[in-house]
Formats: C-alpha cells, sequence, structure tokens
C-alpha cells in the first residue's frame, strides 16, 4: 500500500465518524501516520503504554511470554484499534508484547494529542467513547465465546469470522490464541478436513 | 443494607471521581436506585438492553443458554458496573441474561439520563470514558489470563484476587465461568485441598 492510499484510507475511517469536513482536515492535521517494519516492537512488559494506535494497513499481536513460551492474545488488522488501557489509561507497566505482525502503517496517539483534539471539537469526546463502547463490546462477545466454546469450535469461528487472520498468521499464534498446542490445532484441522 | 446505607455508598463512590459537591448532588438527583430481589432478569437473549447498572448492593450474573446448559460469563459484585455493550450501544439484541445472584440494589441508568447529566456536568463525558477505558483494561487482562491458563490456575486466581466470588456464588456456575464441567471443578479442589 503506497502511503496516498493509506492516508486516503485513514480520511475515510474518520469520515465514519458522522464528523464535517473541516473537522476530519483537523484531526488529519494533527494525527500522525507511520510506518513500521515487519517484526517491530511497539510494547514489551515491564514499559507503561504511552500510544495508542489504530491500524490502516497491515497487522499487530499481543502476546505474553510465560514459561519461556509466547502466548498470542490478540490480533488486530486493518481498521481496529490496538489499546492496551490497564497500562495506557492508569500508567501500569504493561505485561505483554505488541509486536507488528506484517509492515504496518499506524496511526499513532498519545495523550497529549486526544486532549488537543477533544478541545478543539469537544463532541470528539463522545465519539471516542462510543467507538471504545463498541470495541469494549467486541471484546466482552469474544471472551463469552471463547469461555463456553472448545478449540474446535472456537477455530471454526474464526474460519467463518476472521477468515483473514488464518492466511495472513502463522499456525503455531493461531493455536496459542484459541488455548491449545500447535500440535492440536493441527488434529483439529485434519480432523475438520476429514470432515469437509 | 439499609436504603440509607445503599445511599451513602453511591455517593462515596460517586465523589471518588474527583467531582464537586454540587455536581455530586446534581448526580445524586437524577440517578434512580432500586432494589431487585434475588433471581430478578434484568435482561435476557433477544431483548436490546435499554438499562446500564452498577452494583451497590448484592451480585449479578451474566450467562448464556447455549444446548439447553447454562454457561456463565461474568458476575458483578459491589462497586462493578454492569453493561451489555453491544447490545446497548449498537441496539442489538442480546445473546445473554443478566440476573441478579442476589438481592440486589443497582442504580439504574438509560441513554437518555446519561445524556441530560452529561449536558449538566460537560467533564461528566471525558470521566464516564475513563471508567469505561479502566473497565475495557480490566475485562482484557482477563480475557488474557483466560487464554494462557489451564482451568485450575484460573481457580486458582479466583481464589486469589475474588475470594469473595468462591463464597458468594454456586459451585456449579463457578465451573462454567472457569471453563470445565463441575465434576472437573470439584477434582480441582480436591487436588488443591490435598496439596494445601
Amino acid at each position: 500500500m503506497t502511503e496516498k492510499e493509506v492516508n486516503l484510507a485513514f480520511l475515510q475511517m474518520v469520515k465514519s465518524f458522522g464528523l464535517e469536513d473541516h473537522e476530519v482536515e483537523l484531526i488529519a492535521k494533527n494525527t500522525t501516520i507511520k510506518f513500521f517494519p515487519k517484526g517491530t516492537v511497539l510494547l514489551e512488559p515491564g514499559q507503561v503504554a504511552k500510544h495508542c494506535y489504530m491500524v490502516l494497513h497491515g497487522a499487530v499481536r499481543a502476546y505474553y511470554l510465560k514459561n519461556g513460551e509466547e502466548h498470542s492474545t490478540a490480533f488486530y488488522l486493518e481498521m481496529e484499534p490496538v489499546n492496551s488501557f490497564t497500562s495506557f489509561t492508569q500508567s501500569i507497566p504493561s505485561r505483554h508484547y505488541l509486536v507488528c505482525a506484517e509492515d504496518a502503517w499506524l496511526t499513532v496517539g498519545d495523550e497529549k494529542i486526544e486532549q488537543k483534539m477533544c478541545m478543539l471539537i469537544p463532541r470528539l469526546e463522545h465519539i471516542i467513547r462510543r467507538e471504545v463502547e463498541v470495541a469494549t463490546g467486541k471484546a466482552q462477545d469474544e471472551h463469552d465465546l471463547f469461555i463456553m466454546s472448545s478449540p474446535e469450535e472456537r477455530y471454526l469461528r474464526l474460519l467463518k469470522e476472521r477468515k483473514e487472520l488464518l492466511q495472513r498468521i502463522p499456525q503455531h499464534q493461531i493455536a496459542s490464541y484459541i488455548g491449545v498446542a500447535p500440535e492440536s490445532l493441527s488434529r483439529i484441522r485434519k480432523r475438520l478436513a476429514v470432515k469437509a
């Protein structure tokens, strides 16, 4: 994706929030869009998150290290916000990594930029809050479904609802994301292939 | 708990948000606090959530029915907000139940009351947003830990961090909450008792 296309994608996203043209312009002028090569570490355990991101192109992965093993807990693709809320909002050191799973174009925000924009466009506070609530709703639903499902059901839901993830993310990272060892995911895939 | 004590608990909570006395008064005047007997269904599948709640006293449980079985996915105790964000924010029918797990005193809010209060106290929008972000951070962390943990580790974490829940909520509901059948939870508890 070219920088021009990335900027266009960003403008379209901001417009979708129902803002006036001059407000969109103001936001665009105050927003930093940066390119991060695959593998860039955006946040690591012990660091306090100072930035929040939105994926314009590429992918970001959240993972923890536990007993020397990586556990992937979230993947963010195009137009998804990337926030480590506990660390960012309460200045608590992060317990996880945020890393670019692909070359990525991201918007980069911080507390100060956010405050400035909310001062310039007061109703932005409400818009951001609604966006946070929608994202929270999605996270709530995802957690509920995770609790209720078997690993095979979790994999089938990814196939149905986030197929792109399965095409773009290595299988061993998907395995920990649905709560199983890589060998178990291979077994699930084989079983499903036989059924199909 | 008497109604007077409940009101006092509410005032203390509102004050903790860093509001001025006259703002606290305004909020108190516009907030409905209601008593719900144990078993009251606050929301059920198919219904659009019109209200959001805060537990002042008692407990609320979220659960799904799947193949005729209850799967508890959240428990809310004192001073915890109860929101079904996807349904409330986007007017989408809920997929879960919200039910009072104990006799409960709850604040009852809706879109209209919220808008009115934010008009009367503009910075309330920011305060609510921060509260939502903190709650979201907690939910994020909980989901991450859930993915990474075995059922035994999940139980041990409840013992350490939310012991009260184990004392107040029936064991079969705790079982589905940590993702196991009731018999498995019994085995976990026995194993831990032998170790102790």
